[in-house]
């Protein structure tokens, strides 16, 4: 059976959520091969050895370029902070390694699209971790929309709200700087909007946005009484125009009281609607007008067996997908991939045109007015 | 016992709630005086007749400006189509009525203005029939916000979507020609989401817009295989910024399949969130960082006696207030405002300030830009 | 015009209920008369005079007696408190009159068939407020079960509980007494979720029960430190088995913290199931087998004007009715029934087969055991 | 670092979802040992070592008994159907080994009975899979009831329905024959909210009960035109008095349209109430009366971090866990048991005291009375 070796480098929130997707994936799914937790990249040679152990991985580094150079590692999992993924991604790339990145690929379009035009020079796969499209769940949208159940789609609004930085007394970070995080909300959520949104309906071809940031001082960790500058939006709005001619808006938010993890949207057709909200992540809301005038009415569907990929985790419908389950399809596309030699979506590629998307929505922020992009369904 | 006399003008869906209306406040509400209802006008002298009868009106006439003129009428109060209200309006100003007219109050802020400033004039008191406001709901998240239990509010994200003409076979009618309606949704239903945000939080100081028909032709209905062609928005966006310094996105479409009364806000402050959806129109969400850590979560609060006005219409929590009751509300403003001469609100002016938000909105989206509006908390 | 001339005893909450629901239902439904509201009792002279002004009745007393003879009343309308309906209804059947009675009809079975036979006797037609059945989306359940559209029933279960008595601190008062009240939740409540699920599937033919005070003692209201004794149910438990052959369970509460008005039922037959709750009382959800398998889900219909009554109240669907809205549809049944001459529904005899089955449920719980009601579809 | 062996037999929907809850365990958990998938055993040697394959065991028999005595397994993990639990706990027993089986423990309380009494005998740990009361939200729910936030427990309402054999036309299985499954949807579904109710609240210690039969015969799935007699429930009602004065229902059904995961409970206080519902498996609904009168209402909490367990699975709140999630705990459970040599809960007196319960329903049906069982708090 053949073996697909990984390599992780960082072992915070993405780290770990990977590590159990691998376990899960393996159990879950036939994959076609094995997947080998070979080694793991942390900042010290300590902690990196000791989450080895806690992740079961059989081999540690503090050095991630002695993982990414390894010759038994077949893919580099990049799970550090954004700042370091061009870094990383480029030195994988030249090592001729498969590259699984966190999101947001790069802190900006033109490193974005740089990491890109390397992966395609040299032939190599990639993937980006934007894993709220996995959930069989959204598929089942995509699957509905597609088939033309809702009609033509004339209309998409979406969310991502959450509200991991609402208290103002939070200290100030990395992720409220430009030069580790490029944008705020934009890039972290915003970025998984956008791509769901373009997954779902179409490219996104004209953009006309707005920014804000609210709490414009954080107080800094370890200097009491003194604060930092935030660098970049709490808060995310977006005007778009899709190439297939509809329009939507898009908004997102680190500040939202009370969002917990609310990607949320509503897809409206000429025949139909559909609502997800990803707080309540196995269930579709399925509107149609083919049912009789005086039936009509958002049906609450639970995703099941009959519905993709969910069948392997589970015979029964409505028992409930989790947020690691979603990792888990995203690292069988991995390995799939990998082993029948086939490309991976979201690749580089497609990453970029989010981070373009976001230079869009910067620039028009910035200049007032609508920004045209060229992009094609 | 003092009497406030009604001559009302327009039998159709606004001319029967607000005749349900002065029946239930009467009864509900310890009013200062008895509603009479006087006067009906309708298009002809036998509709008007037959509709007096069915509604228990005691007199009737087919020319409404007979009923403008009437000395036995107090209130003109105006359910005609929208591009009647100025000229009706204006003929009770000069006749020294109140006036009560439904929303929007004029197809473009210039007639708006012309109204407001007429009646302010002419010393008229004047009422628009934002009756969504009303709702007791609606009060008791203003009391929130307004108390400060949310914090500063940072964020407002509104909708007003309905589906009545997302069949695209629905024919051709006077509300989509400009002449007759003025704007689209953005006039018919977004003028009520710009209101309620208005009412709610803060005065809007910047807009930027986009507006688009969808279905661009609908049948004639008289002429089989003929189309009219629709001439306002299906769909409107709008991003914008308050006085108060937060910003917020609105939206309306009237072909948003599956929304039947989506007049549906969001308002985050610093401290906690409020959630509003008109669909259920007796339930207010609250998030309160105030609750420890571990016990927050949006709490799901039924209107009930100890919130505004509710006590009126029943003495139990959560038993229900429905669509007609607002306009009950609305009423009782009506007759108190009259026989304590004071003023009532949303009066002329306001509905024009709406108006006139339209017109910016109308403004941007042509010019593909932001629009300042000179206003202020 | 023909008239319905209105004699209303009480001005409680119930009384207030029927002067709003007699005003609204004028307005709202093309009546085939004139509805009076001719004269009101209450418990003295001035307190009648004052409420006569206030509820827009034309003349008052305070003797209930005097209504009852008044050749000028066609209908009493009793609100008193339960323990007087028998009294008061025997008195009013004596008279000749049309009687609409609030809820439970009397105390026990054995009251409620005199008063039953009496009406029968003097071919006095009836009238029993269980609103709730009156509601549209409640005859819209009914009309997809009486079509088969959910198959043969299988099974009900249902619930009203509330929490107006949850608070043990609160005082005792005369629905705590048997004298008065006769059972406690049981009939208050569970009167209401016994007829509703005769009306919706069918006749209950066994029953087996339990009953339980759990506040056995509440504090007197004006002798400090005083408690009174509970004679009745706080928690009422009843399976329950149907002459159709399906089985069931009810539950009624008057302690369930957090529930304002909780008639829920769930109705599942070999097709499909139907869900409405009462806290959104234009919502029903309906799950059926016929939609394709993997797009199968609850479907959340509001109720609207295709559907029983509605259109009436308003034109537009999901605009939301309330708890008054249900008493004017009653009202309407009321009137149309006497100038149709024409029985209504539920009458005298419906409402003592409830009190009949109250019976059997505290004969149920006291010896521990089924009791079988000679009852037929 | 020390090893646990597991020996798993059975791989239809129990023994993959175990085998998921090993890998996810490993990952999630910082457990203080490994976990080793040590043999696996099916009903002949070729489907056992296929899914030895699939689902990464190191080893496979035929022979369940060749699993029971081998030295190198620890664990003994029972995922067999219903009949074979009793043979094969005893061996594993006789054998020394950890027993962890899946639900209802036996097909009646007798042979349960034996069963626990020959593990105490031996002195062997077991841990019987009720699965759902390792949930974080029910810890949750298990926490707030302890801490007396809602008061005394005065009620508790708890249903498991879902509609895997609500179409009639679903062929005979075993799980409908006595002798092969016992009881049918009492103790497939309704042992899970029995236990529920037991681990949240207080031991049931009197029950009255119904239980029927809806569809008699089922098609035989290899003899077109013959049925099968269908032997045990399809649904199942209980009255419930708790050992600590409170009282409840019980339901189960199997053939509930449009349930597919329908463990929902509410329990009530003296001081606030609590729902759960299980196909929103990461969300609690807690109201509670400290909170200030004009402001109560259910509040939907989403489990995080700050919940029992919830940590190791997600360091960001409201992004959910899954069904699988719930069975990665019990395993925790199951491993932490063993390397720390400590009683697990339930183990199989608690699983014997649920198939007393149901003995105890199943006579109460037959007797048409209330039984009583000597069970304390």
């Amino acid at each position: 059976m053949k073996q697909v070796r990984i390599g992780l480098i960082g072992t915070g929130y993405m780290g770990k959520a990977h590590t159990i997707a691998y376990r899960t994936a393996s159990a879950v799914f036939p994959l076609s091969g094995e997947i080998v937790c070979e080694m793991l990249a942390e900042v010290d040679t300590q902690l990196a050895a000791a989450r080895a152990g806690e992740f079961g991985f059989k081999r540690s580094t503090g050095d991630w370029q002695t993982l990414v150079s390894d010759p038994d590692i077949d893919v580099v999992d990049i799970c550090a902070p954004n700042f370091l993924h061009k870094e990383m991604a480029l030195a994988a790339i030249a090592a001729g390694k498969y590259v699984y990145s966190e999101k947001p690929l790069a802190l900006n379009a033109a490193d974005a699209l740089e990491m890109t035009e390397a992966a395609e020079a040299a032939g190599v796969t990639t993937l980006v971790g934007f894993n709220y499209m996995k959930n069989p769940t959204v598929q089942l949208a995509k699957e509905i929309i597609s088939n033309g159940e809702i009609g033509d789609v004339v209309h998409f609004r979406g969310t991502f709200n959450e509200d991991y930085l609402a208290d103002e007394q939070l200290p100030f970070t990395w992720r409220l700087q430009r030069k580790f995080s490029g944008s705020g909300t934009l890039g972290d959520m915003g970025s998984h909007i956008i791509n769901m949104e373009e997954f779902i309906v179409s490219p996104i071809t004209q953009v006309c946005a707005d920014l804000q940031t609210v709490h414009r001082q954080r107080p800094l960790p370890d200097q009491p009484g003194s604060t930092g500058t935030v660098e970049n939006d709490d808060q995310a709005h977006m005007m778009v125009r899709f190439a297939n001619g509809a329009i939507g808006t898009l908004e997102s938010s680190r500040i939202a009281w009370g969002r917990k993890n609310g990607l949320w949207f509503e897809v409206t057709g000429t025949r139909g609607s559909l609502i997800y909200d990803q707080e309540r992540l196995s269930e579709l809301q399925l509107y149609t007008a083919d049912d009789a005038s005086n039936r009509q009415g958002f049906r609450r569907i639970l995703t099941g067996p009959e519905h993709p990929d969910y069948a392997h985790f589970c015979v029964s419908a409505g028992h409930g997908l989790g947020f690691n389950d979603m990792k888990a399809v995203e690292v069988r596309d991995l390995i799939e991939g990998i082993l029948t030699d086939n490309p991976m979506w979201p690749d580089f590629r497609a990453a970029y045109e989010v981070n373009r998307l976001q230079d869009a929505v910067e620039q028009s922020h910035a200049e007032g007015r609508w920004i045209t992009l060229n992009r094609h369904e």
